[in-house]
């Protein structure tokens, strides 16, 4: 349903074209010095109108703070927040009424619930994720404080890829609007985006995900595995298609003894380190000490400013040209999105 | 911890090395008949021991049932079953009681418990997917009654893919030991792991599991989807390192007028065609009718009969060269693991 | 942690003392038709300053629904809601910061979380059930449209114990402030209550609570048996110290010859009457299609309006004489909290 | 379902004439030295036959682990377990399969299954209950090592209550076969239980457990109480009617001023005492250091070995006179269920 995680859970309400999105932080420790801005900051970065290469509707996303924090401090209470929608243009979604737009949550929504809220998408708008950068942004700091850093960047836009010798820092992948941390590859992909928006068209890519700072022994050993945990909160996030991790696809196409992590021992039996990190950092489940690695997969979205072969709600054929600002590649925007569904399950795990 | 599921629940127990494994399958609906034949058939599928190509351990593997079935069909209180374990050489394992094996989860079982079972891999042990088998079978019975259908297939080992145009069938998938429905392709892949095992080398794939029958409307919009669900799943099974859906990470690095599934409207407005299926039969985390496809991407297993650089417990550099007998390539015996995986997850939402 | 149910959940948020408490209904179904003035209405009953027999405090509770409803319609997405707080007197609870008021919460929050709000009990403080109101006022609708009604009402208030004969009806019920069906001792009850208020104490009593139009199979046979969700329903109230269902201790005391509810055959097999109804229409957890009847103790209210013996913070002996508003008796108020556990429980269980 | 708890759960499954009951104990620490006599003697307690006062039924009730024990150690991984059934007179039953036994679950599990196992109450037979009595024993060991005490014992026999000034000690609940600490009463109880007995009829009573030893600050303020997590517990067991903590429904119906547990500061602010302990060592759901006393009624069984009026399961009226071995009262052997029941849900709490 709306609930995600066990021990800190994130639940979410909202659809775009209401007064307000918001959700409830449950099981989030008490006592500790929450930094508000820092979650803003967050949001900040989700936020659309940020640059040329997003979606030109601009919505402040404030987040507003309703219970359990006293004094600068969480309560162990629930913390209740709340995002109030603006810059609604309902109207633009009259047509959307009984027409389904194709690759989108529209026809199976009406499969599902027999009803829809046709403007905006709805639930399925992926403004919902403002609300998990909210509840990702508070697991952050709490992870922070434990000296594990969450890293999230663009590493492909269509066929652009950066280079993988760039080692990634927080401040390159800000440096630029596509959240690249190779410069280079940003502006080609700047350019991709550029075009591709000129042409009414859209483009996927792939975001990479790193965890530095993650002890040993974090997850458990069949079903609540650290990787399923994890691919499973990258594929709740809209447009998700793919996942893998360490060597992925790539390593599961080779042999044993070109994938197999040797260890190196170091002076503590409990972190040694691996001569190759092929595995991601996880192994039967459980974090191994090394970087966990994992890279995700999103599809173009299918909102298209080209006329497009459809149907309407009583079966008739029709065609669909969108209208309205919408983005032609979520990649730079998702960056925020997949680092708070990493905080989120990770915190969940550990705390 | 070991239980999957929210409705129709599994929960698992049992190493490789002690009495026997078993598991409990809570929620399972009143009054089906159920074929336990059917059941162990599909057990003597993930059987060791089925040909050349597996391990030449050889486990009986038979399913006891001891509750929650009556004259033939379940009452609705939970099934309790065993597989008793035999032909365990624990003596294979004694030189793995301080030495951890690279890649494997003997590190990191003991960063996170402070104990391991040496023996066999104790509980991270691939024996324990045996009672998913059973869990699956009893799953599968279900849907099957509801006209889905559940095929998974082996369609890529090492360099070597199958045809894509081949249509899979059950019988073509098990009319050869690699479970490849391309008989072309079966005959090189089993080539090629004779050759990786006479190395004693051992190599990974990709297997692909299509669903076929699914109404649209399964699944949930937000943290509960289809895909994320089975995800989720399928990264539980044991050497996962990767999943993707319909194009997968190569339909996201394409334009949105490529992608796009244009619909085909029929007569019924709740069982449109799409003219593509890039999607792979999710949309917005719900089923669209279409059939669900996903591929699971199989690391190679790191058990080598060749030396690897190591370390002990106490964090003593060494080298381990494995004996015993291994699967030099997991994905024959795997395709029932993904089945069962994927008949628990669907059954699950559905009931 | 602050979420009820498995398949419809509650989950809230917010203290006494904030900008506004609130919740999310989550797996409610949809395209049910919901009438959000009977929501009001429960809100209503449940309000400070209904009559003189309940504290002086006056606030509107006026419930803002924020998401999932479109036309009046409900959507199948989560319904947000929030009560804003007004009317707040938080430099009465100045004293409070350092003192922990006996056979309150407010040391055992300290235990728990090292941190607590002591403004008005901050979360402990019974304002929250206002939250469940508004979530039992839409599961009432759901189950009043499938047949079953919930009643609640005072049985009992210090000594004064109402006829057992009188048939409780809702207007009877609604006809006086204290929520007795029995209009004699109604009014002793509330001569009681105004006794009591004078002299600055308080008084507890019971709440008796019927479900009629149950179909029997409602409840599971184990750990989540009707009889148990419903008593871990009520014990969540504030001040609930006691729960008893059908005869209750009375009937655990005598013989089995006195308490077997013998059987009346009627033309529907799945339907008979009990020529008693000693178990209060549960057996073996699961309803038998009878009125299930139960009934809960509410300990008398710890605030005084005297001086009571108590300890700072610092655990240094101190005298504590409460001031502001409070209730002498929470009985009345109660009465729309018990049904909404009981509809929060009970749906959930069927739907 | 058929799972208890959240962190560490049981999950348990098995009808009392089939092979075997048994169940699966997950989330349990590792490197707990587990005292496996202990479990055993835990389930002797409850076993049938063990004096004159129960049932003639004669089960060895041996408990054989599976899984999840090296070396007398736990290793964290799930501990399955297994009872097998013996001395099964299923053909004492055979007049039940078309016959429901009135104030049984007979017609409420047909009722919510639409089939049952008419052998010995199938999966409501108290007999399930012994896969409780283990996983309780495991939990208990684990409290003990924190300092935590649980014990229960029969406090009322129908009319007769023990002295509430005894003090009860294990050894003076566990020094006669009705299990009350006071000897006079416990005679007296005895000779009730003969008569009743030689009546062909049954008697209720009511349980009091208590739990020493519990630090302040174990449970969550809302939905997540101490005591609503305790009563929901006792609520599973069969045959229990009715639970109350501390003065319970005698304090609710006092003022309040002789119900306030007023604090005596000691030198420890976190671990004060109370004068009294009328809310019976719980403010707000979270324990306060102080002893947690909750009493549980037991209906008296209604198999009666004398004719009672019932229908058929085609709503024929008819008559049944049971037969077979049956517990003329069974609160001494609900003793080790209920210490069981607070056991794991303490355990669960706390770890």
């Amino acid at each position: 349903m709306n609930s995600f995680g066990k021990n800190i859970t994130l639940t979410t309400f909202g659809e775009s074209h209401g007064p307000a999105i918001g959700g409830i932080i449950d099981g989030f420790p008490a006592r500790f010095p929450i930094d508000l801005d820092q979650v803003q900051r967050a949001l900040d970065r989700r936020r659309p109108g940020q640059s040329k290469l997003t979606t030109a509707r601009r919505e402040p996303d404030r987040v507003e703070i309703l219970s359990g924090i006293l004094d600068g401090l969480t309560t162990g209470t629930p913390i209740g927040f709340l995002i109030r929608n603006s810059d609604q243009h309902s109207a633009d979604y009259e047509e959307l009424r009984h027409t389904f737009r194709p690759s989108h949550a529209d026809f199976t929504y009406q499969a599902r619930y027999g009803i829809r809220d046709h403007r905006g998408g709805g639930r399925s708008s992926a403004r919902e994720t403002a609300c998990r950068v909210v509840g990702g942004a508070f697991c952050a700091q709490l992870l922070a404080e434990r000296g594990i850093q969450i890293m999230a960047y663009v590493r492909q836009v269509g066929p652009i890829e950066m280079n993988p010798d760039v080692v990634p820092t927080p401040e390159a992948i800000e440096s630029n609007p596509v959240r690249c941390p190779d410069p280079d590859a940003a502006r080609c992909m700047a350019d991709m985006i550029t075009r591709v928006k000129a042409d009414g068209d859209t483009i996927g890519g792939i975001i990479e995900c790193v965890v530095t700072g993650l002890p040993a022994g974090v997850g458990n050993p069949l079903f609540d595995r650290l990787n399923s945990r994890l691919a499973n909160a990258m594929f709740t996030i809209p447009a998700v298609k793919a996942v893998e991790f360490g060597m992925g696809f790539d390593g599961c196409i080779r042999r044993g003894s070109e994938m197999v992590d040797e260890f190196i021992p170091g002076s503590d039996p409990l972190h040694p380190l691996t001569l190759t990190n092929n595995s991601g950092g996880i192994q039967g489940g459980i974090s191994n000490g090394m970087p966990v690695i994992l890279r995700i997969g999103f599809k173009p979205v299918a909102t298209l400013l080209r006329p497009v072969r459809t149907m309407t709600d009583s079966a008739a054929p029709t065609t669909l040209t969108a209208r309205g600002r919408h983005d032609p590649c979520v990649l730079p925007r998702a960056v925020p999105v997949v680092e708070a569904m990493a905080a989120l399950t990770i915190a969940d795990l550990i705390c």
